[in-house]
């Protein structure tokens, strides 16, 4: 057999060419997605003042296995794929452990996460449509970042609505945007009428993920040549985000690795889905029996301690409905520093995937998060986000418990970006300041209580 | 021809095993580093309380030109390298130019920049020698990450003497180091001799690098097991970057690239020289005829205004002397932002090569190349650190000249980290408050009064 090398990196030519479209695969498709007035299922026509009109028909695609990706978007993805595949051979001797441990690196791009996959896609759809505007929210900077790396490239405008008490925290974050030349502004804001709204009401407010998603909304919509576009949960996001799993098949395929389990973090799911789609796909059509597990913060226990119902994507009611697992658009997430993972929702796909038994969701304290996070920087050299580092914390649970067994269980997660900016996380965790969350059964009936 | 992919990385089996000692290869040697207090050539014996005892070698070695790399510094630049060579292909089309233009990538690291090969290669001859400690001083910090990195590895402690005032700008590369497991002191400090002194003359100061290279040193010769590290100037930080060129030789090679310019910025040279270091060395073996560009801050013109002469290494005058060009160990650069090119002197390999006329050296004003840096992110993707934006600026420049003239020159420039970490100065820049400063003759005057 082929030695495996430590990083893998495909060559051009082996770079896939085609996004993987789960539903086409699934049995029983997902639920779908409700008009918020008439609660029919939305058609074309109810999502096009917001959305792309390429993008609305991929959220709609049941059909389609692989979709291929365009060439005006492979020139991009050239710029930041392949994403390497690596073998995490110091971390096993560390742990002593028969395991093999491989993770999916989504770091390296500028942006600093899997983001960019997505964001580049939705960017190219709205150049080819003629949209001149685009409009979205940020809330710990991953995804504005990313679009407006996007934006730049293909030369269109970008607002970002960024949540006001983010950007007091990461003045950096919007540095960056403003540099590739997005017009940042801090949310709630004067520029729209819910911004105006909420102003009058709290004026001190440091504004919501929630709000700023009805800003930008606002401004798409009233907005001539402009569209809206959001970084995770729907399901053209997911597509984008297969490129993850796609090369990670291929790169698999050619070394002969047979993956018996593998991990990634859920916030929306972008990043999890993407990662295992081929994989899921195959293990659905009876090629594979992975044992998936997607990892969530137990201070927002989306998938283990929510409810399989429909609900808004947003605070403030506006979107349409999806049905996801959900602790509520109105639960209220403690200030937990994996800022991508707080999210009161689960992609539609993913939700009846888990809701239909094929991938196990495991929770975990944000302090035993950060210190899998310092053990696996120290060997691998890499510095994890908070977000990827609940991916690691499993890993290395997994990895450990073959230790025991003895089982040379392949292990493949997925490294979705690096903590470059949120350094104030580790900062807490060195200083022993951080402390852990869970919400009681009595915070999570609240959160319940605003199910519509 | 091969088409030449957007990125190209090596194989692990292609990856090159030795470093590239140039000073084998000069005809004319540089001048020997000068024992401080007898003024005659510095023997391994006087360095032996200051370095490594293998560093020391490789730092007087004039006779091998591949140098073998450890299995044991391998095994971390596996984690770590091959870095990207990429072809600038989206540039290039914005730019409109006939000429091809490629950058060497070395960002793609956790410590974002290419210190780490040395920092990799110091701490693992420290732990092979039985030490147990490890001194340096950092600035910007890139170094002092770096290092931590390495030494979290190989499991040797680290004590990073970092300039009071930029401990304070950048809190948070403290708080990686940190997170590494170093131990982050600001300078001045009340932990040695030197540090109280200056303190108690000047109880307010920020600290320079000069005293905390002094601090570093104190503790390095005072301590059992302990040595101190330093992360560019000398001949063997050189050497250990010479993996860079390497790596770019072999993939030229490798897809019949021949490089008719190349470009590095320079502030103590270790990134310039380890990218031209074999490409040079074939230009005295008259196997080439590339025109080199080491580019540097106009704030801070070591090699177009400095002198050829003997200098300190730092500002408290307590080092060896090394033949170089300089400003004088007291000259004072202006608080310009690309931190790592503010230095006073320059690596003696480079300076007499310099002064052989085997390369130019040309010095840009940092709002020039800040404009610079912003186009080339616009296109390619990459936030770089202002350090490499010197080169992306006079790569820019003479690709634009191929535009007037028509030549299709081949044109690598080294880019050596990311900007992650210097936002502050592309937040100044996007203000509109960014400002030049060029020394006059009567401010160079003054730095030329410090030296020996």
């Amino acid at each position: 057999m082929t030695k495996i090398p430590y990083k893998i990196f495909l060559s051009e030519n082996e770079v896939p060419r085609n996004w993987y479209n789960l539903k086409a695969v699934m049995k029983e498709k997902p639920s779908p997605m409700l008009h918020p007035g008439t609660l029919k299922p939305c058609k074309k026509e109810d999502l096009a003042p917001i959305f792309c009109e390429a993008v609305i028909e991929q959220e709609l695609n049941e059909k389609d296995k692989y979709i291929e990706i365009p060439e005006g978007i492979m020139d991009f993805y050239r710029m930041i794929r392949p994403s390497p595949l690596i073998r995490a051979y110091n971390l096993e001797k560390a742990l002593k452990t028969p395991a093999k441990i491989y993770y999916k690196f989504e770091g390296t791009n500028t942006s600093g996460s899997h983001k960019l996959n997505s964001a580049a896609a939705q960017v190219y759809y709205a150049k080819e449509q003629g949209i001149t505007t685009l409009t979205t929210e940020t809330g710990a900077g991953q995804w504005g970042t990313a679009l407006s790396m996007a934006c730049a490239y293909y030369d269109i405008d970008l607002i970002v609505y960024m949540v006001k008490v983010s950007m007091n925290q990461k003045p950096y974050r919007k540095t960056v945007m403003e540099t590739y030349g997005s017009k940042v502004i801090a949310s709630p804001s004067n520029t729209t009428e819910i911004g105006r709204k909420i102003l009058e009401e709290n004026p001190e407010t440091g504004g919501s993920l929630g709000c700023a998603i009805s800003e930008a909304l606002e401004i798409a919509m009233s907005t001539d040549n402009c569209r809206y576009v959001l970084g995770s949960v729907l399901d053209h996001v997911i597509l984008h985000q297969t490129i993850i799993g796609e090369e990670t098949k291929t790169a698999c395929e050619k070394y002969g690795i047979e993956p018996d389990i593998m991990i990634g973090c859920v916030g929306g799911g972008s990043n999890f889905a993407g990662l295992i789609a081929p994989f899921m796909g195959d293990k659905i059509e009876g090629k594979n029996n992975i044992h998936f597990i997607g990892v969530e913060p137990a201070s927002c226990p989306t998938l283990t301690r929510g409810r399989y119902a429909y609900d808004f994507g947003d605070t403030g009611k506006i979107t349409p409905l999806l049905k996801m697992y959900t602790l509520g658009s109105g639960f209220m997430p403690s200030p937990d520093h994996a800022g991508g993972l707080r999210y009161h929702g689960m992609n539609p796909i993913l939700a009846k995937l888990y809701h239909d038994g094929y991938f196990e969701a495991r929770s975990v304290e944000q302090t035993k998060v950060f210190e899998a996070a310092k053990e696996f920087m120290r060997h691998e050299g890499i510095l994890p986000a908070p977000e990827s580092s609940h991916a690691v914390r499993v890993a290395m649970d997994e990895a450990k418990k073959c230790c025991e067994t003895g089982e040379e269980k392949t292990i493949i997660f997925g490294l979705s970006g690096t903590g470059y900016f949120d350094l104030s996380a580790y900062s807490s965790y060195n200083a022993g300041t951080m402390t852990d969350y869970i919400p009681t059964d009595e915070d999570l009936e609240k959160g319940f209580a605003t199910l519509p």
